[in-house]
């Protein structure tokens, strides 16, 4: 092996060291590195196409159900956080303060943004007058910075994350929880169709809510490694951010009447829960949707038939890019195929199309598959369609594989040692009827850090049980532990 | 006049008082607020499209010419930034400072990006190793900070600014130059093609180069009070931050030499100099290319004839839709069609199309121009393909007013009584032979606070005179010199 050759491969191993393997694939699949400052990280090109097929795919969802995209100040006054007392108390702790500009100290200090409801709230106070200005939806693509003191992990843990987060007002609860369910619909089928993840829906407990929110909903991932992803969250704030930020309205009665706002956001987390799910110890696996580049041609020549097979295969790269296929055409001379072969599964290319003479004299391809090597021979006409199939193939057993995880790893539970044993040997899920009491959920997170995750979107439902598993009262709901990112 | 009529109308005119009639044109068509924080503004979703629309067209044209984007932190160390003197003592008074995190006091502060040279170039360090790693092109769409004490003007004057920063290397001098001069030809073309401003084409005098640079270069837009706009700035900036960011690699013959590298940024200024080129005293005016509604369709109907009036203007603007044109359809029951009239030249909508039972029963519309009001009668078919040669119209007489006035604003004068006469009596630029020294600049700031907004693109292009038009010294170059925002 070349110094070249063990550079490039992925040392660490998925099933034994998860947590290494992750930062060698994101480093090595060049999606990001690490920044000086801790819990700070830079986003590479290959990394940022992945954010922004997450943006193409979200914003034009968002756009035609209503919501239209602005920009408020990346500073916000302390003063203007202090308004909701909640959101005081739950981001306190977390904000990053500009405290002065240029050579002066600053009268009032600044918050680098932990997130917007702050500042947006007031002004679409200014711009509600009448239930005609009513829905009123928007939403912001930015950074915000939570300064959390953990160790970094690119796309899951840093203090500046990118995200989009949306805030909307309307005039009625029922309205405001449409509101909150069609943003959710639209995560869940962001990581369904696009990333080629299933996740869960259901509501956050009340003590893990969204500071001064009435609901959080959220989507849940499954990782491979048992522990859970919170995938997005969707808020029904009720009508306390509205009574703090003054947002009301003149209804049709022409009375005064106080709105009801939602907030809901989506961040670069996904990223992190795509490249943990699929990928594995060649490197970064990439669902065809959204992968940075997702054909690579590979030309495999000798001296005597050199400018045959490049013709051949710079023609089958021309007619992918013209049928709106990202395609790469590998035709580095000073690399042979192997090495080719390796870079590219590193870098996650779903579809590798191999061609030597026999392709070219038999007008055909051979046409590979990451992650599972599995390849066929195509004919040559028609090859956008060829890899679209292709496409269609590689994210089925990407999706499939991820929710044979998921269905196989929801267990029950019934008592203490039964939610401790089941998480710690297996992890996953572990659904159990649950008192509503937070102390139950600190027993289980002093044990084994599994915390509930989420309880079901219907509040109705009948918990799996009458007692709660953890202390034996009467149980109100069920809970889902999980070991969580 | 109704009260909300009065509210909507702008009430101060562009000739006599162009600040203020652009800080009402900016609120009332919805395009920003300002912020509570003085320095910063919130970009509303019709300004917020606008830029959109910018970003839509560069960054087509950023990938097509080998550009990437990528995320660096939004916060800088303060070593970094130390690391290239020129960069500390251009933005040192500039920088806004975190120095907190939650409720620790930081080790080192950090600033807040005001330009990210000092972060980009040592990760571009680490990612070129061989001439194979050149060019490397990577761009960021980000929001930067710069502490200036100044009055707040939408997107002209704000502490916080979005814009895009590019940042390259390359092996030598002339592919960087070749680089430099890409990004202001697309530039150029962004201000002439989409928002129908001509501009000028020239290097920033030594004494205003981006600090750090060998060259900057920049495309200047004449505004309609005489002003001069910096439209976008392209810097080669030789080997200096490549030298003290240790930007080397290996090339082809083995040896290890220094990159040269260029960064190149636009910032919404562009919106600012969009909205000041071409509005008027009733509001927004906007070139149809990226207008955020291209067309209003206005039914005018009375009760015998609503519904056939208002099937018919569905009928259209449907059309309009599936053609992919940018359409909004007023049907509002509330409003007299002289307000709609009135509100959508406010928000500048470039065409309007009128349907009352007239235009029904010939099966024909009638299609009103912004800003001249005029109008034409056309046939109901092919709607699309009428209303995109109307685009054309209004974006020629825009541009051509535009041209026209750049074109009556070029004048030359030869000493300092002239050129302060001549800018005193008709702003825009006037052209005289320069000596090279910064002090002949001052004594025309000091009186009128005109500036050298720029010098010829061409180092060898022979002054308008043999002597400087200020101090009568011999002149090496010709100095553009005007009041500029």
């Amino acid at each position: 092996m070349s110094d070249d050759e063990q550079e490039l491969g992925i040392t660490e191993r998925k099933e034994y060291s998860p947590g290494e393997w992750y930062a060698e694939v994101v480093q090595k699949a060049e999606l990001a590195d690490y920044a000086p400052m801790g819990g700070f990280i830079v986003t590479r090109p290959r990394g940022y196409a992945l954010w922004e097929g997450v943006q193409d795919h979200l914003d034009e969802k968002f756009k035609k159900t209503g919501a239209q995209n602005a920009y408020f100040p990346a500073l916000i006054p302390e003063s203007f956080l202090e308004r909701e007392s909640d959101i005081v108390e739950g981001f306190d702790p977390e904000v990053a303060w500009v405290t002065h500009g240029g050579h002066e100290e600053l009268e009032e200090r600044l918050a680098f943004r932990p997130t917007s409801e702050s500042i947006i709230t007031p002004f679409m106070s200014d711009w509600v007058r009448s239930h005609r200005d009513l829905p009123l939806r928007l939403n912001q693509w930015c950074s915000v910075i939570r300064w959390e003191a953990t160790e970094t992990k690119p796309f899951f843990r840093t203090k500046e994350f990118l995200w989009q987060e949306g805030h909307t007002a309307h005039e009625s609860e029922d309205e405001a929880w449409d509101e909150t369910m069609t943003r959710l619909d639209q995560y869940e089928n962001l990581y369904e169709d696009v990333l080629a993840i299933p996740v869960m829906r259901g509501r956050k407990p009340p003590h893990d809510k969204f500071p001064g929110a009435d609901t959080t909903t959220t989507v849940e991932a499954l990782m491979p490694d048992g522990k859970s992803v919170q995938g997005g969250t969707s808020h029904y704030l009720g009508q306390g951010f509205a009574e703090a930020y003054d947002l009301t309205y003149t209804d049709e009665d022409e009375e005064e009447a106080v709105a009801h706002t939602t907030s809901w956001g989506l961040s670069w987390r996904a990223l992190g829960a795509l490249i943990m799910t699929h990928s594995d110890d060649q490197g970064f696996v990439c669902p065809p949707r959204i992968a940075p580049e997702q054909v690579v041609v590979v030309p495999i020549w000798n001296e005597d038939n050199r400018e045959e097979v490049l013709d051949y295969a710079e023609g089958v790269a021309d007619d992918l890019e013209a049928a709106d296929v990202r395609v790469e055409l590998d035709d580095r001379d000073e690399r042979n195929p192997g090495f080719k072969f390796n870079e590219w599964e590193l870098k996650g290319v779903p579809v590798r199309i191999e061609i030597g003479p026999n392709e070219v004299e038999d007008e055909e391809l051979t046409v590979v598959h990451r992650p599972d090597g599995e390849n066929a021979v195509e004919g040559r006409e028609n090859v956008g369609e060829t890899v679209e199939d292709h496409f269609d193939k590689v994210y089925a057993k990407l999706y499939d594989a991820a929710k044979e995880n998921l269905e196989e790893n929801v267990r029950e539970a019934y008592e203490t040692s039964q939610i401790l044993g089941t998480i710690g040997q297996h992890g996953g899920y572990v659904k159990t009827p649950w008192c509503g009491d937070q102390a139950c959920e600190q027993v289980i997170k002093e044990e084994i850090a599994a915390e509930i995750v989420m309880v079901p979107m219907d509040r109705d439902e009948e918990p799996i049980g009458d007692e709660c598993g953890v202390c034996g009262d009467e149980a109100c709901e069920t809970a889902y532990f999980a070991k969580s990112y």
